[in-house]
């Protein structure tokens, strides 16, 4: 088992290879063989045989008599002709930028946390946000949409989307209730991507924007519902609060809160995927995996009157609700 | 799935960060909670947690009412106490030198392989090879006294042993049959390892060396057995067959040649740890993880009468056993 994850790595490595060449689309329009599929991703027979295996072995191609073929999920989300496609989420998960925050991860393990550096993700307009809005919006649609179905109701609302992204949060309450208006904010260059997700979804007139920083900028007031979606596991808790009390102050009276997180339970071993999730923002100067408790510790310090945890199935991530 | 295997690398990297913080000998000795092994392994607390939760959901601790205990795995191969302590494994499997050959592994998939290049693990005296004999000695124990068990007998013989490494394979006969001199063959630098595990094994006085390429070396002759530990792999079928018919050439009649090796089934797709074996081979300029009908035909062209596949269970590699 100690060999299998020493050399883990090559998993990640070996897909992100797979969907850089775009040897799934390469199957999925009817490649099959080794010379058929190799010809079609321009690489050596050799070096295809190798990857076309690699990735049988690891659970996304089917081998039988020597020729290969897509798994439902390989053909659902890595065929770059399949509207689902998610092949761009690699462009992000292991950026140089991600992955590097993995380099002297002994040292981070000792303090407790990355040193805060000129270069670090948290600074402001770091380019890697801009990767984030357009690599993972498409891992994002399905519980961006669940969520507004939820709680986009069909009254004339605002909503407030912080740290927005590819926006798609917003542009969910949006597409689900005509009367709702929506305000991104998020470095200038990631909203330029929001706007253009806002565009595409015919809800351009009733998103605007405030660039800026979110512990900087001025929210305005009279929010209906305002979402902070993967963005308090940057943060110490005594930033987050900071930051809910001005979140609060922005809300109306009847107003909600809702925090879509990666959210161990107690325990902090379960469920793995937002469980695990501790060790990547350990490579944050503050940030981490926040409990249920944890974050309800932190809205309810910041003045809420009370919080609910939601599960999001078959979403990995759940959901804090949090009333003024 | 996607989204966990594009995050395994984290896995590999944990592992290793485990091991060199001395983490499974702290818990060993004694520390389960958090604060103590923190104070034990001199890391700050968070980081500890994070890491040890991390290392409980990847199958490495146990975690049971915020308390850690070691696997029985762990506990023998992962405690710098254990005669059974493989954690040097993550020096060699996780080096710069291997890690980095995946660096552009877009680019070998489509050329078929690494262009050769002056800092190549091919070249002579690398020192990564230094690397490996120390590093991976742990892991051969086992398997070369099984294979001395088998074959080393008691009667008179000469073993020649090529890319000794470690030597531990040419030890072990030694070790097994006290009328058994061995010659070991690799670079001079990594032979100094060799010489001392011989002296530690104390069968200096019968353990010689040659340094040097095997392909460039004079073996001498007249050697009953000749050793070819995960050798072949790093070059194409050509080459080793120049080499097997040295090695032929340096057997006595009866000789035999015994090749432990990474030999996937025909379908190379399985055994996983032998079939995935050629991605790593695949950053090379030529090599491969062969299978037994590729190796059988290396080798009777190369003039061996008959070749024989065995398996060494438990160990994940295979042996080839050729008679001249």
């Amino acid at each position: 088992m100690v060999f299998d994850t020493l050399q883990a790595y090559q998993r990640s490595i070996a897909l992100r290879a797979g969907i850089d060449l775009d040897l799934f689309t390469a199957i999925a329009e009817g490649n099959h063989s080794l010379s058929a599929i190799a010809k079609r991703i321009k690489a050596s027979e050799k070096g295809t045989r190798v990857l076309c295996d690699y990735l049988t072995m690891t659970g996304f191609l089917l081998k039988q008599s020597g020729q290969y073929s897509l798994t439902p999920d390989s053909a659902a989300f890595r065929n770059r002709q399949s509207p689902a496609y998610m092949g761009t989420m690699a462009n992000f998960l292991m950026s140089p930028t991600i992955a590097g925050m993995f380099e002297d991860i002994t040292g981070v393990i000792r303090h407790g946390g990355a040193l805060p550096s000129e270069d670090g993700v948290l600074e402001p307009d770091h380019a890697i946000w801009v990767e984030f809005a357009r690599s993972m919006a498409p891992l994002m649609q399905v519980p961006a949409r669940e969520i507004a179905t939820v709680f986009a109701g069909s009254k004339p609302i605002r909503v407030l989307d912080i740290s927005a992204g590819h926006g798609l949060y917003g542009i969910s309450f949006a597409k689900q209730n005509p009367n709702a208006t929506i305000v991104g904010v998020d470095w200038a260059s990631v909203l330029e991507v929001a706007k253009a997700n806002a565009a595409n979804a015919g809800v351009a007139d009733r998103y605007s924007t405030i660039p800026g920083s979110a512990f900087d900028v001025d929210f305005g007031s009279g929010y209906d519902i305002i979402l902070i979606p993967n963005f308090l596991h940057h943060f110490d808790a005594a930033t987050n609060e900071k930051l809910l009390r001005k979140v609060h102050a922005a809300l109306v009276p009847s107003g909600i809160v809702i925090t879509p997180e990666f959210i161990p339970n107690e325990d902090r071993i379960s469920p793995p995927r937002d469980a695990m999730f501790s060790m990547q923002m350990l490579s944050t100067p503050a940030g981490d995996a926040y409990t249920y408790s944890e974050l309800e510790s932190m809205f309810r310090n910041a003045g809420f009157a009370s919080n609910e945890l939601r599960e999001l199935p078959p979403f990995p991530q759940r959901l804090v609700v949090s009333q003024k």
